[in-house]
């Protein structure tokens, strides 16, 4: 029967929440890669080269030997228990395997998380700027966002008792990356981690602890966890993304009991359960020692690459009126432009000469971010840093020169719409 | 800091969405499976000495060693290219690459469908019996959820139009496996397929196809599917699991154009994309003709299988009163027991003779399925499921004559009661 058969006019009628869904905008200049010699320093993707690649193509051929079949077949929803066991044991407090939920990556850590926790109008408390993928995991739940006091340390402990009496006290989470936070690099140090889980649990309001770049310290090991602290309390995400390889998807939640159960069932209807090929990939190089000897390798990495960046800004963004933190860790740089410029106008200029960022704005939470862009040092090789952080040197240039007529074109403040403009970055 | 330091009353507040969130039971049966006596035909376990490992092995390692790198990094959210473009081709039905959304299997998909198409209170409509996954993925966004008017033919298309008035042409959708049903075996044939889309064109419901079985038909191919008749108007769900590897979690979505690009925003936020390395395997043996030679080997071993299981059904049940269609494909029969008899009453006897299956009370919608079970050929080998149904017979002559004594033990409707009190099989 041909369609038109029917008088169809489309039968879809939209979900309200699905109005309120956005692209990431990471995710569609991700796309940039795709140009060969586009230098990206935007998305948060490990360096390539990093990848133990021929470690886990033996693990695999010894998976297929052994238990091919299991690896193939349905599996467990709470994860393949021996990697489960593994996680417990490998994390610096007392965890309970039983605790452990294997997650399709750690962002659908998120979605089960906003499942659970999230009703249509909770409010739910996050960092400004904060990761953009919770904000987008959490949408389908409709939560009332809110941003808790913070400075350039992170998030101000004490001045969250200050939100007694506003409703922020009955906020369902506070999701926090106290480690290496994307975007700002930030760690929270000992003492606020001490003051922050006290406020909290003095508040009653959850912490949900994201830590994908907790391993990838550059000068010291950070502070023990705020799940460490009080377990019951507390959420603790992990990924091995940034440590292994983010295209196997495995990543991790550590819940309490009565969390926990509800999480199990969120997992079963989201997926039923995580590639079991991928879960024994992930344990077998737990097991065997190659991730504990491999984790070295990619700090030193990442070192040299960071400090190739923090001299190629000092050499060509400082005398522009850039500004910047030199991060202990993780993968990002977040640099403040000079009054005036913002990151949106800047972009276009840098695609143009093969360089690519994420303005500020992709980050925002409540508070604006328009004079602030991240950069990753992750997946570029030295020598494409200093190539690309000159060639953003001379975007900037173009920027101030050019400042009026670009205003003109555009919205200023309306990154999704300047990018449109722009050939091969699509939102 | 030792958790006592805090007068914690546990902090979490759990959604209310998640109130209605229950288990599987047929992922709970599963754990019936780790006991090495049990014969299960309770999960829709593929056959796992069907999996085509060494081809899978072989692939594994052409992938590492051309492409490693890549498969290992994070992907595009709406899935690998050149898999997208080889469903497209498959289909019978012009399909356009950019319409298909890998998904990590199709539990998935049901779970991105609802965040794009079901709000709080939304009308939804299957079929009774129908896929409890279906309703697991769905019950996080409160859908109001209502069945069809069916026979033992399927939904009967011209009663679809008695639903105009009564809301039910108000429903987001129309959830609908036409082929090879799970749990009935149903086909629904040419005829009501083609009234049942132009009855749902007419009335503005959108209808999803879940098509996981349409492959795994043991006599004749099932007539064209229900999206091929009017793609605008329809979502086809498709998945790799049961013709190669359920544990490869990889599925796909076929959507129109203003459904598909909210999915491929639920999707980046619900797992950012599907493991590179799954939806290369899948890719490979796709491309280089391997699934194709294999599917004809998985219909002769099920064929083989369920003919096994209908003979044993004649010979072991039939004097007992049970009653069952035969299936043309798929992995699943729907028996019928006699007057008087709960399957949740026989499943504790059947378990302690080590013989596994699921009762109808689990597939329920909205009509009662007590004295219903779902019997999977799929799993066990020939012997076994002859071993299986000679004991299933013995636990319905238990059940006969000790039915009053168990009835005083249970409430005799919940399954969940009755399994609790089962060792080893956890709800």
């Amino acid at each position: 029967m041909p369609p038109t058969m029917f008088q169809t006019r489309a039968p879809w009628m939209l979900s309200r929440r699905s109005g309120g869904f956005k692209p990431s905008v990471i995710r569609d200049l991700l796309r940039c890669n795709d140009a060969p010699e586009m230098i990206s320093m935007a998305g948060g993707l490990p360096a390539p080269h990093g990848f133990p690649v021929d470690a886990l193509a033996a693990a695999a051929d010894r998976i297929f030997t052994r238990e091919g079949a299991a690896a193939l077949q349905y599996g467990p929803s709470d994860g393949y228990a021996p990697l489960r066991a593994a996680i417990a044991q490998r994390l610096p407090w007392a965890v309970d395997p039983n605790q452990v939920l294997i997650t399709t990556g750690s962002q659908q850590g998120l979605d089960l998380l906003g499942k659970v926790l999230i009703d249509s109008g909770s409010r739910v408390l996050v960092e400004s700027p904060t990761y953009p993928g919770a904000l987008q995991a959490f949408a389908p739940m409709e939560p009332s966002v809110y941003s808790v006091p913070f400075d350039d340390q992170g998030v101000v402990p004490d001045a969250l008792a200050a939100l007694r009496g506003t409703g922020g006290d009955k906020a369902r989470l506070l999701y926090v990356q106290p480690t290496f936070q994307n975007p700002t690099g930030r760690t929270l140090g000992e003492d606020r981690r001490t003051r922050l889980v006290e406020q909290a649990a003095a508040l009653h309001i959850p912490l949900v602890e994201d830590d994908p770049y907790g391993e990838l310290w550059l000068e010291a090991p950070p502070p023990l966890a705020l799940t460490a602290r009080n377990p019951e309390g507390c959420v603790y995400m992990g990924s091995f993304s940034k440590v292994l390889a983010p295209g196997l998807r495995v990543g991790f939640i550590v819940a309490p009991k009565p969390v926990y159960s509800r999480l199990l069932l969120a997992k079963q209807a989201a997926d039923l359960h995580t590639p079991g090929m991928c879960q024994r990939l992930v344990y077998e190089l737990l097991s065997n020692g190659t991730l504990d000897s491999h984790i070295p390798t990619i700090r030193a990495l990442y070192r040299h690459q960071r400090d190739t960046m923090v001299a190629a800004l000092n050499r060509h963004l400082a005398p522009l009126g850039a500004q910047w933190q030199t991060p202990q860790g993780g993968l990002f740089m977040w640099v403040q432009l000079p009054p005036g410029m913002h990151a949106a106008n800047l972009l276009p200029l840098a695609l143009a000469r093969n360089v690519a960022f994420v303005p500020g704005t992709a980050f925002e939470a409540t508070e604006p971010c328009t004079r602030m862009l991240r950069l990753s040092y992750a997946t570029a090789t030295p020598d494409q840093i200093d190539t690309g952080i000159a060639a953003l040197a001379q975007a900037m240039q173009a920027c101030r020169s050019g400042r009026q007529k670009i205003h003109d074109e555009t919205t200023g403040g309306s990154t999704a719409r300047l990018m449109e403009a722009v050939p091969g970055v699509e939102m």
